[in-house]
């Protein structure tokens, strides 16, 4: 058969409509694969689009909000201006589909799979047990491989053969902005270290692949290999040329366009047809902040304009494109901080850098813009890292309305109000701060100081800041002590509507020398001028570390005249930091300059053989196709046709009469199919939703809310994005007329005497003799008072159940559930059909803590419900 | 939540895009669910539009060409000229989606189901055992269901409480065209007649309602029970109305017409735009036997122009539109034959009548059209009942070709060349048969004589005969017996271009008295006039029953002149009946004029309690189910998403090498993904298909071919259509040279020393000693020759399997096979993967008699083999 011929060559993977004529298409691969599609809901995301489109599943949902990584793939982009390709990481959760035309996507099946071969990452995970319920897994190999694909790229020495040119140190902040709720990390950073250069096998934890005091040659022998993947290349020849021309996607009544130049897109934003429903995109992290469920009718990429994307440096400072990523910003004032490293001014940049590596996570910076932050910052008083630090420094911006185009202050635009969707931000300027030159015109003995703060829920990123502050101070010394030729102080995110100077505070230090009293009337004074808004959380502590942080970037001062002529900045750096990490590691929050506390990590197992070969590491079945995400999640399982998809309508109130659910009829619920409330429940069958220690709980509310967030109904649609919308903006009629207030407390309980009846066996029992022991005890607690608060299970992967009819009213449910026996039982109930008619399978959980032990069960039966009433299958997201 | 409100309160079941503006969709409705699609391929049927589209899978694909009955549905559809709602049975895998615009379609699921509750149908086949596999089930109750609704539609008398005004005979006929493999029938039957009036309990069978000789009360108390359904009406409201108006479908290039009236149809057929690609449709029958895989541009739909839709009588006779469908001829004709029923024209109409009873079967009458049938004999040489009949009584057809209108006999006619596909039949006129009257001006004492043959491999229709004929004679008494004064001969069927006049018969005839010698010489002539073409299977039998039938119409009148005087027509026929009744039982072959042949069949079953409850009638689990068609086939199995679906390339030439393999490059073949060869096994995989008692056989041809039919390779499409075109136009290229013959009897296998090595378990053992038992026989066998020709398992399901990827190179398929283990056996080896990497799933087989034992094999290999190859699911049909 050697003349075989095929009359199409292509497999195409996709049953979304090809490109109609005089229309481009979207062309890109996905491991090596070519991908030509029309999108005609340009809202629609890469992961999304992965998800329902191709078979590659193991980008996973956790978050769709940039937090957890779970979305995480590599994305390979041709870079006109340096014609090469660059390899980053981002959250496909984010970025839209529509914006990796012409790139080419790595996903951790194209890194290896049980087919081809899998990859060393992927083998290493499991032996280092760093996958557990997996869930997080694909994304934590491709952050530590888009790490480990840059490292290998650069021209650093050779590693020993078997280990990549990545540091130990790189590899545990490649996995940074990615959660993992089981392992506790250390597994998962030793998996990474291992590839790293300088790592000490040794220090490595519990694997499958040796055991403690082994030789270092059994060791690596033992290790899966691994050759520095110099070759890392997906970027498939399809592409090439590709992504060097201007281009438009129209698709009926929307539209996409990637303007080229700047008066393409200025023509843009100031014809009419761009009305108010477009929107400015450049990475579309900012959705994850604000997620905006509506559509766009057309949406304006600058990421092909290449002013808007470079960095320029003149006399006056660092120029920077507003869709420039922050991750090339921080790479390029690192640069700059390097060159000449002596001057204070490039510390000045290099602190910059080091702040906004703890902005998000690097997946995000990549494709995040300093541009959408700014403008996020200025319209939406978003709680932004940059705005602080830049308005710390006197950082310009230039704007452009209409065909206007004005330079100002970033003070001045973020004082500003909120600007409209068709002004653009073009980009903003970080002024030399030489001390000694004429910038800030400072004399010559003077000295320039600069610091950054940020004190958030997380030391090393990926949470939004309690507050952030940066000063810069010209100080010089002076017989008295040292005296402030200059102060700018900057505080931000802190509960206000944007990033502010201090001005009192700054008058009143400006020519002072700094003494404990005048640092003692600074601290007053900043008390009274960063005040968060009211409702604000925390305000009292906001407030405070408002204070901490001013009192830490002074007190140095006081006294310290000799260390100033010795080299005055880094010496209060190192003492600064040194506080700092002390700040740190008492509270858990502050700020962390260098981030290598895991490192050291120690961790002694002893295993007896007593039991053998219980105790053994053994390699978890299944954890490498966790690792190459081949493995199953309920989500993955491919919806059948006519799948319809459930979303919950929650009580916004706890206790009250539900009189009504309206849908609001919008264009965007199309495929809507039905609504089921707990009047849908099958006549033979009970409102039951799970079942709990004290019995069974209700599905739906019924009559009366039992408390907020109790499912009200469910919206059933064709896609669940329909199904979302419609939940979310659904309205509930309420009334509470008549009705006793909530109990919300347990005192409030106690005292409306309102009790569950605890079942005998969880009753209390007696242990030891109380009175004797307190009478024996040196110290008595005469009243003590313990509250726990609720504390979410945070399982990576969210509730997800598949029902799939079967003959004969059976019903076959795929769960992530920890209880399937549960779920089985309260489903038949609730139906009102025999157990035996309901199979409900669980292959998998990506993660449950506890969390889906009865809370699973509702959705499940949801599915069925929907079954009963619409008779299709469901696919169902909590 | 009183005012929960839906912003869109219908559901729409089907993924095909609803119609865009400006073409008229289709609307009609399934089950009463309403269905409003654009169906881009016209050629689309409805059972492929049922089965892919929506969730009602009882109507199953058995024949695909009208022969089995397993597709059967009930369509309601609105007759404007009697402005009433009919409901008849069709044959869903002819009938096109197309034509069923404003339809009401009713599945087995809509009679009833294990939700809403079964209908006493489905209860009673259960009961009666009377589904096996199940397969033909659901169109078996169809067919039934059509003749009860029917004939509890009439005025007849109320029945029993009960029971239906339908009859015990209406019971059997209504069922005779839907083929059973499994039951023999009579179960069916069984529960069928236990509807009818005149039934009696006593004679039916074996079931799990009752024992034999339980009392009548308790026999009707145990049956499930059943009302006549005097308010079936599965005509929904949002149907009324659409019906009565024109419509044309156009969707992208293809149009759908459906003009009202003639002219609009005339200058459809002159217009330019439609070319040699235009295909006239009626009830699209005619695709059953002309299997014509291609698409056409246009389509034009005859039945909504009301003048070929009537049927009319003027003073000549009956003239039928050529839309009539051939059970509304049989009806009319009936009518007619009976008013003034002593009458010898009116008998002609009623056994004409009686002889289109045996075309096809009644789902297929239902829709089929004169016309359509008539064009087929004319244009085709389709070997028809119809022509030869109408021949016979001097029919005259009205032609139109251009705007030019004709009248001719259809014997001028059929010996036309092929009439073109612009030019339209545009009726039939049958001329009234007056023995007295004028239009045969017959002498006053002189009697019509008129009889129809048909022999056929099946006695009661549904077989296209070996040979057909009808004879038309006017003879009068004379002293010397009985004097033809005229006499007319048609036969037809018997492989020759269309049915003919026995002229030289005729001319020897006229005018003679029947004699010995007379019918001896006409017999001669009628062997020398009815001769099949050259290559006609079983000439020698067909020309000698031309002159059996002639024998058998003339023979009577040999010496049976005072039986002329008494009454002629009615006396011969009764004879003739009985002769004929006698032939029928003797070789199972030729006419039956009454089919009762079932009614009086009996059984004794004995069973003993000795071993109970072995041996109880007990209802089979999911009988019930499988008669409301609810029960799940592998073809049944919702296709998961980007399914592919395969379709075999066969050999043709039984010893050949393969060389080359061209898939023909054709616009329809789009969506082709893949050409799977023996070269596409997996590296560490086998060439196996299947596991026979002499171990693996190949699952491609390699090489060479081993037999005609082997597979050489499969196409692998996104839709089973084109799969099915690319695989039937591919040309292979053979190469024979130097090869020996094939071996293709046992005499040239022995004579050429080609044996199988038989496994010593299965040689012959020798029983009692043979010498002895000779020479003791009264009789010695000394010489015999019994050869066995091959037979054909006819499963009513055809081989199917589906193959699901799963996690960890894992292959899950649902097969239809009698033997999973070989099955998984052989698809792990094929594959080269471990056995439980594989499972196979055979929840049950739509018949199988053997052919599924290891047949089903490579079906299920094939499956995953593709999936090596292209890692999507497939569904694979033989
Ligand atoms: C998980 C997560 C954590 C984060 N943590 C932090 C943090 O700790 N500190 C912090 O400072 N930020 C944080 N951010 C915010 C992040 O920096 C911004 O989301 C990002 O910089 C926005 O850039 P973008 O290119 O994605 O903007 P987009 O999302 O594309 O756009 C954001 C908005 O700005 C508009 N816009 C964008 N560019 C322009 C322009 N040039 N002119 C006019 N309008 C424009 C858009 O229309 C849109 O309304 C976080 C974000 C995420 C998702
Ligand atoms: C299972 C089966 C068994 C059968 N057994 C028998 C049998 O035993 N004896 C027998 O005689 N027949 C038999 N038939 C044939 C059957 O009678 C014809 O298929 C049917 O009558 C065709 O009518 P239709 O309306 O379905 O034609 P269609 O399939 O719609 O059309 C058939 C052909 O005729 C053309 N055509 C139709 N009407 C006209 C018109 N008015 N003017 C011009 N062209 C026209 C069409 O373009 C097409 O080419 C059998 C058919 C089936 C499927
Ligand atoms: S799902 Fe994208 S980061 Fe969480
Ligand atoms: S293994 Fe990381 S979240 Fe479960
Ligand atoms: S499948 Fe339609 S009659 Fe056989
Ligand atoms: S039960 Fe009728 S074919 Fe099997």
């Amino acid at each position: 058969m050697e003349s075989a011929q095929l009359t199409q060559m292509e497999v195409n993977n996709t049953k979304i409509p090809p490109t109609e004529a005089g229309n481009r298409g979207l062309v890109f691969a996905v491991n090596g694969e070519k991908f030509e599609v029309a999108i005609t809901d340009h809202s629609t995301t890469l992961l999304q689009f992965l998800r329902s489109h191709t078979r590659f599943k193991s980008p996973k949902l956790g978050c769709g909000e940039g937090g957890c990584g779970a979305c995480v793939v590599v994305l390979s982009k041709y870079n006109p201006v340096l014609d090469r390709v660059e390899d980053f990481s981002v959250s496909s959760c984010l970025t839209l589909v529509c914006s990796v035309d012409g790139c080419s996507i790595t996903t951790s099946e194209g890194l290896g799979n049980s087919k081809d071969g899998f990859h060393p990452i992927h083998e290493r995970f499991a032996g280092f047990h760093a996958s557990q319920c997996g869930y997080c897994t694909p994304g934590m190999c491709m952050s530590f491989f888009s790490a480990l694909a840059k490292a290998d790229k650069t021209n650093r020495p050779e590693p020993p053969p078997g280990f990549s040119k990545l540091t130990v140190s790189e590899a545990e902040k490649s996995i940074a902005g990615n959660l993992c709720r089981c392992t506790g990390y250390r597994p998962i950073a030793d998996a990474c270290k291992s590839f790293a250069a300088d790592v000490d096998l040794e220090d490595l934890g519990i694997n499958s692949f040796w055991r403690k005091g082994e030789p270092k040659e059994v060791k690596l022998r033992r290790l899966p290999s691994y050759t520095p993947d110099v070759r890392f290349n997906n970027y498939p020849e399809f592409l090439r040329g590709r992504s060097k021309s201007a281009k438009s996607l129209h698709f009926q009544n929307n539209s996409w366009y990637s303007p080229t130049t700047l008066e393409e897109l200025e023509s843009l934003l100031n014809s009419n047809a761009t009305g108010d429903d477009m929107r400015i995109v450049v990475g579309n992290t900012g959705m994850g902040y604000y997620k905006e469920l509506g559509n766009y009718n057309r949406y304006i990429d600058l990421r092909h304009v290449p002013e808007l994307s470079m960095i320029r440096k003149n006399h006056q400072g660092i120029e920077i494109g507003a869709a420039v990523t922050i991750s090339k910003v921080i790479e390029f004032l690192k640069e700059e901080g390097q060159v000449n490293s002596s001057s204070d001014g490039k510390q000045v940049f290099k602190k910059i850098a080091d702040h906004m590596e703890k902005i998000a996570s690097g997946f995000i910076r990549n494709s995040a813009s300093i541009g959408g932050n700014l403008v996020m910052a200025q319209r939406k008083n978003f709680p932004s890292d940059i705005a602080t630090v830049l308005l710390a420094v006197g950082s310009i911006v230039s704007i452009t309305t209409g065909y206007n185009h004005e330079r100002l202050t970033l003070e001045e635009f973020l004082a500003r109000p909120p600007m409209d969707s068709r002004s653009l931000l073009f980009s903003v300027q970080i002024p030399f701060m030489e001390p000694k030159g004429n910038a800030t015109s400072i004399a010559s003995d003077s000295n320039l100081v600069f610091e950054t703060y940020r004190a958030a829920p997380r030391p090393l990123g990926n949470a939004l800041p309690y507050l952030n502050a940066a000063f810069l101070a010209v100080v010089s010394p002076h017989v008295k002590g040292v005296l402030i030729n200059n102060i700018q102080l900057a505080f931000g995110a802190y509960g206000t509507k944007h990033a502010i100077r201090a001005n009192k505070v700054e008058d009143y230090l400006f020519g002072k020398i700094l003494s404990v009293n005048v640092l003692y009337e600074a601290v007053k004074l900043v008390k009274v001028a960063v005040v968060p808004d009211f409702g604000t959380s925390h305000a009292a502590y906001r407030t405070s570390l408002a204070a901490t942080f001013l009192f830490q970037f002074l007190s140095p001062f006081i006294n310290v005249g000799a260390a100033i002529s010795g080299g005055l900045s880094d010496g209060f750096t190192g003492s600064l930091q040194e506080d700092s990490s002390r700040i740190c590691n008492g509270s858990s929050i502050g700020q962390l300059t260098n981030s290598t506390s895991l490192s050291s990590a120690k961790q002694e197992v002893t295993s007896s053989r007593e039991y053998y070969p219980v105790g053994e590491p053994m390699l978890k079945s299944g954890a490498t196709i966790q690792a190459s995400g081949e493995a199953q999640y309920v989500d993955d399982i491919p919806s059948p046709p006519n799948c319809l998809h459930g979303s919950f309508i929650y009580s916004t109130k706890p206790l009250a009469r539900v009189k009504g659910v309206d849908l609001i009829s919008n264009n965007q619920l199309s495929g809507v199919a039905a609504l089921i409330s707990y009047k849908d429940i099958p006549e033979r069958g009970e409102n039951v939703g799970s079942v709990a220690m004290l019995g069974f709980e209700p599905l739906f509310a019924d009559d009366l809310t039992r408390c907020a967030g109790e499912p009200i109904a469910l919206v059933v649609a064709e896609k669940q994005k329909s199904a979302d919308l419609a939940a979310n903006s659904a309205l509930v009629k309420y009334d509470t007329e008549n009705l006793d207030p909530p109990i919300l407390t347990v005192e409030e309980a106690v005292e409306r005497s309102s009790f569950f009846e605890v079942p005998a066996f969880l009753y209390p029992k007696q242990v030891g003799d109380f009175s004797k022991g307190m009478a024996e005890a040196d110290y008595t607690i005469l009243s003590a008072e313990i509250k726990l608060r609720s504390q979410y299970h945070f399982y990576m992967e969210t509730q997800t159940a598949l029902a799939v009819p079967d003959e004969d009213n059976c019903i076959v449910v795929h769960t992530s559930t920890q209880c399937p026996e549960y779920a089985h039982r309260t489903i038949a109930k609730c139906l009102g059909i025999p157990e035996h008619n309901v199979r409900v399978i669980t292959r998998r959980v990506g993660g449950g803590f506890g969390g889906k032990a009865m809370r699973a069960i509702p959705v499940s039966i949801i599915n069925i419900q929907i079954k009963v009433s619409v008779n299709v299958f469901v696919l169902c997201e909590d």
